[in-house]
């Protein structure tokens, strides 16, 4: 106990002043809770059976044909003019079999290598919308210059342990080579695991490159110890696309991590009960993971959720409700019957960096915490339902992800602080205070969490100093964290590798159809 | 299950249109999930002894000289001059062997009944704060236009359980007869269980007399079947004021509810660790439970905790930290361990009402809830710290606690539900969607929470609407729910009574000191 609590403490953060305490919830972290589960055993059960029946009997649209011949070969049973693909339940329990219960991802910075299943828990920087935000500039579309910001940004804080796939879209940029320029910005403005774009193969196994290229190893290496994760979005209901069938089979072959994850707002996407959502999203979920080990056994991959509902009023996709929370949790029983590692979200719906965005982000972030999801993606920056990044989301996210990190670790109680606290207390007279005593003064300075964006001052001096609300300090907080921003060392041989490989990429893929 | 199926469904809120799901979350609910413990059970163990060591040896300091008599009658060791009592651990035992593990306590409006224990859970509306605030009128001292005008807030929403101490203070009234007017306001504008001011004896006994008359029954009837509660706030470090003792015996005197709440932030009332902290706070609150049996064995009594920390920087108070909430959720399982039910709160030191004070309520609710609190002081409109009650705050407390009670809900997944969902999965095209189809069309109406306050348009609809974020437009909603506020039926009979009541107590407390 003694040593374990030496580590605890030699890991506390350091405070960095100008950004209270950035560097704190760095990786492992670790979960010291136990999850908090919806279902009964009963319901769990008898939501897997249901999604087996679903795959054996109504079965999933593959539109891929390199997806159908694997599960051809694999004995499903397909029909090639229709897509539709019926898995028998062995060829499921099969995958379940070789898919591994925890993985390992290492960036070019192996500090920043993410321990992926168990109750180790990584949270991503917001990815995929294509508008940006701040409350300087107001709102706009995606370019180079927001994306490469946010990377800095994500860099600056250590609760951000991965770059989800473009955090905005630079929609400036030519679009077949796009993601050239995001990966080359992801691995110089940033030393995380970051995540490939999937549309297709090429654009996935240029990610693994550039990964392989920033770590000074190849391609074939990579696949012993992999390195990069793709989010894998199902078309639902049931229905996988070409181009995202192929990009997570290029992942699998080359043993990157893939993370299945059915997008399925409820009353959209899916039925509007819970018991129908699960049952699909999971039946959608394990046909993606069956495809990973069908390309290559024992590959990483993940099991995502993304369940939430949409307004019945208007049709307006809803994030951090009450059914988002369920869902949430309930997914991650799902993903511990099968022993997979989980992905969830932080997200919400408001269009302002509001009380609305703090409480559906924290409804988000509890049940995806206390769900044992091992990938948080969007865990900082995302806003209106993911069609614009924001900095001061990013700043408000931060916050609320380091709150998270220090209330999940494990608690330090034993005989030594209770005898220590028993003195403490004993030599303070009854209606006194701890202010000055001798054990507050041997504690203080780790004792609590330091906030990044809380204000404790009391009315009359918040007043005195300009009565600005959370979202006008975090406008301060970010623009603050660009300044004094520093880009991690590269090795100029490897930044010289990595030019001439985007260079040569977008020469090779300037005539290239996709 | 089918029939509790049925009652579930038939329990669903009716949509009150002007304020959406207004009527959401009335007594009783329950929480369905297993409580969240950051201890092992060692760790409780240790704590719980390290307490009964400090009762035995060190000893808490009671003022009131009829509390010492009452120890010292029990068999505790008390030293008059110092007012120190150190309490056997056999006294201990003895007061948890007879103090009940839930009770009901019954308003005005039976249907307004609150079960306290178990799984049950209630919230309360803010309580004790000097000022008040909102987004039209600013901030200002409380008085009687603004305390009536939250009572009526109260009663337009289901959620709000119960009414706390004085939700603000009307200062602009005597101070000796001004708890008069307050619980005349709370039995006119509201049926709900409220609090009693127990700063002595007589405002704890004036509290019992006002509800008794508006059920229409004697003080004596009340005694066994009890409709209001009380906090008694330790002076911590390890004492009770005699006020706070002699409100205390005299609720147990007369069987009403006392809640014992060590009001401890580490730094300042308790050492910095949270081993010492729950150590110091279980002393206090067993040594107040243990006097309310004394007093009345058998008489309903409630583990409070309100564990935060200061700022080490200023020492100034802060609230819905992780310290906080790790403190919460640990005091549940010294609650539990006792066979009490337990009380947490919702705070926040936010001085406005935005992001932080979102995230530090969220912070707040989810482990006061997952702790198994059964009563939520603070439920809607505390900000500041306790400082400052507002009406946005209310409105924003409300939309919170709501899609908590959805959340905690017990889960509708049972084989006619999964049945009915495979069909409606099966009727839908790959890639297509559900809005049209028969499932949805028998399920839409009640399937999702209707948000009070959350908005979700698309930015352009938003924008176009006046692009107004979640603080000003709970001015809105606010505003709305007093227009149409309706009083509760109130017999003429019994209001004759109340008044004359009031007016008699006036008269009787005009010379007297307090």
């Amino acid at each position: 106990m003694d040593s374990s609590r030496a580590t605890r403490r030699a890991r506390r953060p350091r405070d960095t002043g100008h950004l209270g305490t950035a560097l704190l919830g760095g990786p492992p972290l670790r979960n010291s809770f136990k999850p908090l589960e919806p279902m009964s055993q009963d319901q769990l059960m008898a939501i897997h059976e249901a999604s087996l029946t679903l795959l054996e009997e109504i079965g999933i649209e593959f539109m891929g044909k390199a997806a159908r011949a694997a599960f051809r070969e694999a004995g499903a049973d397909v029909n090639d003019s229709t897509g539709l693909v019926k898995i028998p339940r062995d060829l499921i329990s099969a995958a379940l079999e070789s898919a591994p219960g925890s993985f390992v991802l290492t960036p070019r910075n192996p500090a920043r290598r993410l321990h992926i299943g168990g109750n180790h828990i990584s949270f991503g920087l917001v990815a995929g919308p294509p508008n940006i935000h701040d409350g300087v500039a107001g709102r706009r579309s995606g370019n180079l210059q927001d994306y490469r910001s946010l990377i800095k940004l994500a860099q600056s804080f250590d609760i951000i342990h991965f770059i989800g796939n473009q955090p905005t879209a630079p929609v400036e940029l030519p679009s077949r080579t796009r993601h050239l320029d995001c990966y080359l910005a992801n691995v110089t403005f940033s030393d995380r695991v970051y995540h490939c774009t999937s549309i297709g193969r090429n654009r996935a196994l240029d990610g693994i490159d550039i990964m392989a290229i920033s770590r000074g190893i190849t391609r074939e290496a990579m696949a012993a110890d992999p390195g990069v994760v793709t989010i894998i979005s199902v078309n639902s209901p049931r229905r996988f696309d070409e181009a995202m069938s192929d990009g997570l089979m290029a992942m699998s072959e080359f043993g990157q991590a893939v993370v299945v994850t059915p997008f399925t707002l409820m009353g959209a996407m899916t039925p509007v009960t819970l018991a129908a959502a699960l049952t699909q999203q999971n039946a959608e979920a394990l046909s993606g993971v069956a495809l990973t080990q069908l390309t290559r056994p024992g590959s990483p991959v993940v099991y995502g959720a993304f369940t939430s509902n949409v307004d019945m009023r208007s049709g307006a996709p809803a994030f951090g409700t009450p059914e988002n929370a369920r869902a949430t949790l309930a997914a991650g029983q799902l993903a511990r019957l099968y022993n997979l590692p989980y992905r969830a979200s932080n997200s919400s719906a408001s269009n302002a960096v509001d009380a609305q965005a703090a409480y559906e982000s924290q409804m988000s972030i509890w049940s995806a915490v206390m769900g044992h999801a091992n990938l948080v993606y969007h865990g900082a920056g995302w806003m209106e339902g993911g069609l614009t990044a924001s900095f001061e989301k990013v700043i408000l996210d931060v916050e609320m992800l380091q709150m998270m990190a220090e209330t999940i670790k494990p608690i330090d109680i034993d005989p030594t602080e209770i005898a220590e606290g028993l003195k403490a207390i004993a030599a303070v007279p009854t209606g006194g205070h701890f202010f000055g005593a001798d054990h507050t003064l041997a504690h203080y300075e780790t004792a609590f969490y330091k906030p990044l964006l809380s204000n404790w001052q009391n009315y009359e001096n918040w007043e005195l100093a300009g009565g600005l609300d959370a979202t006008r300090r975090a406008t301060q907080i970010w623009q603050k964290a660009l300044e004094v921003y520093e880009q991690p060392p590269l090795d100029p041989a490897i930044e010289e590798a990595l030019t001439a490989f985007v260079a040569r990429r977008k020469e090779e893929l300037k005539d290239v159809d996709h």
